[in-house]
């Protein structure tokens, strides 16, 4: 029995090698032949991971046939909005009792689903046999083999800890935590709020005003997420404030180097043209944003983004929004 | 009816400035006469804010007599642990109605005390003209007049209604909240994350590292605050993990950089030379840690920061100490 690990971007790849550290066989699957074949034979992915060499036990493929056959533990590290097509693509291939770990964060625009709920929907899976995996994991500093913990979290905690003992290994810390809910929210809400982050420091301001954000950032996504269902210390905890401190500490997050770019100036298409790919925060602001709606939860931080992006406020008004609040009584915003 | 400001520290001498900023008649007393002569004269304060320009509407004085008399407010911004010594020099010269400010984050060691509660001891105040400013506020921005938030906290809504009034000015925004409690022990507890931060940052750990440490820092610290009656909400506020998450995030802090000589391998005596100061954090650390005894709180982030400082814990082993817990179920640790 194996692990299949669908899509070898930077996390895809890096969470592969946590696997292979950990001692147990995985194969990836990439998109590209040519990256599969790059990591088969060289034990590189360059564009992604440049400078490293992967652990050697990685096997690698193109076909998604090969990569599934006989997995007992499906990784889906593919980008979040394209995770439903792939799914479908791969009907069929998916043993039917593999366990369906979710390493994504975002938000499925066209249905306002989360990712596991999308795995759910279009795989076909219980709710028992799907994880999903969040937390403070720049997945560079995990490809370094630097200390790093994270949060497993299923509705099932005998698939949670079946996912720890998975991945547990030297440098990587996995914590089981039964929120669902909480794990995804804070995960797909955080990218917005680094965008916003991002935004103020491409403006100039400071680490007052950014930890002002922050802050307000993890209420909003606390309310927003505690109005779902989920616990408020799944929020205060690793896959909350920790992903959150450590996205918007790190000049590699891409969600925060998008938004410093609005900052500078760029518009949407420009930032895009730039770093070569459109930011997970700006894909998933419109399907938060219907979430707080639908649940009757304000999201002024999100809304203010969304709003940059659609060219709706500039940006040189953000920070104007996000750092003025009307009442003056700080106990009764949150 | 004027303002003094009690110490010409960075943190002194910038609120000095909010105040006049604000529009309202300030006097900042400095301890040593030299210093009080540059800001009156040139409206300077090199030593603690090089390069800046002070507001021209500051009166400074070395004489506590001439910055007390007639004031209605008195702000208090001496270090720590000297508090207590200061309000008995200045005994009798404080205005017997005067609402009484704290700036200082820390508790002090020979009493367990937070420092409103040195503030009502020493200078016999009742606890409704005290009151607590703390938030994400690095001196140096607000010196530069970048937007800020704060938290002014008292047990009187009047009184904190008041020095919002005194310091809200175009960059500085104070929003009141009854928890004193709270907001006192994130100021305090912050300092000693901080030097565990800065020690992970000295041992070259990355950010996925550090943000694991600020998330327990910050159960750790509303642990604590809650036992002793805090509000939850003030931890998860600007007092709390804003503040916090300014400190960690800026160069500027000096909680954050003595940690990251320790982390470098120099011992407390090198770190104080080499920065001519001992970081609040260290001071507070065991009265912090008598208080987690007091309450039945385990504080293992301050724990291990006190070991390190006492020599106990070799600093190379505090990571493994921060990053492993033995509990692998996240939502039963906190």
């Amino acid at each position: 029995m194996t692990t299949a690990v669908m899509g070898a971007g930077s996390w895809g790849t890096t969470f592969a090698q946590v696997v292979a550290d950990a001692g147990h066989p995985v194969t990836l699957w990439a998109r590209r032949p040519e990256v599969a074949r790059e990591i088969a034979e060289e034990h590189t992915n360059a564009r992604y991971l440049p400078g490293l060499v992967l652990n050697k036990a990685i096997t690698a493929t193109a076909d998604p046939a090969a990569a599934l056959a006989g997995a007992d533990t499906v990784v889906l590290a593919v980008p979040a909005q394209s995770l439903r097509d792939n799914l479908e693509a791969w009907a069929g291939l998916i043993p039917a009792d593999a366990v369906l770990v979710s390493l994504m964060k975002g938000v499925e625009r066209s249905t306002g689903m989360r990712m596991s709920e999308v795995i759910a929907d279009a795989a076909g899976a219980s709710p028992e046999r799907i994880a999903v995996v969040s937390g403070p994991n720049l997945a560079r500093e995990i490809a370094d083999r630097q200390p790093t913990a994270t949060v497993v979290a299923s509705a099932s905690l005998a698939t949670a800890e079946a996912v720890a003992d998975l991945t547990a290994n030297a440098y990587f810390r996995p914590y089981t935590n039964a929120d669902v809910v909480g794990v995804e929210l804070g995960g797909a809400v955080k990218n917005i709020i680094a965008l916003s982050v991002g935004i103020a420091d491409g403006q100039g301001l400071g680490d007052n005003s950014k930890a002002s954000i922050i802050t307000r950032g993890l209420a909003e996504t606390s309310r927003l997420a505690m109005a779902m269902g989920a616990d408020a210390q799944t929020l205060s905890g690793l896959a909350g404030l920790g992903d959150l401190v450590a996205t918007c500490a790190s000049p590699l997050s891409r969600n925060r180097s998008f938004g410093r770019l609005l900052g500078e100036g760029l518009s949407v298409e420009e930032a895009t043209e730039r770093t070569r790919q459109v930011a997970e925060g700006v894909k998933s602001s419109p399907a938060v944003l219907a979430l707080g709606e639908a649940h009757g939860v304000e999201l002024p931080i999100t809304q203010a983004v969304s709003a940059v992006i659609d060219g709706t406020l500039d940006v040189g008004e953000l920070a104007g929004v996000l750092l003025s609040r009307k009442r003056k009584h700080e106990g009764l915003e949150r």
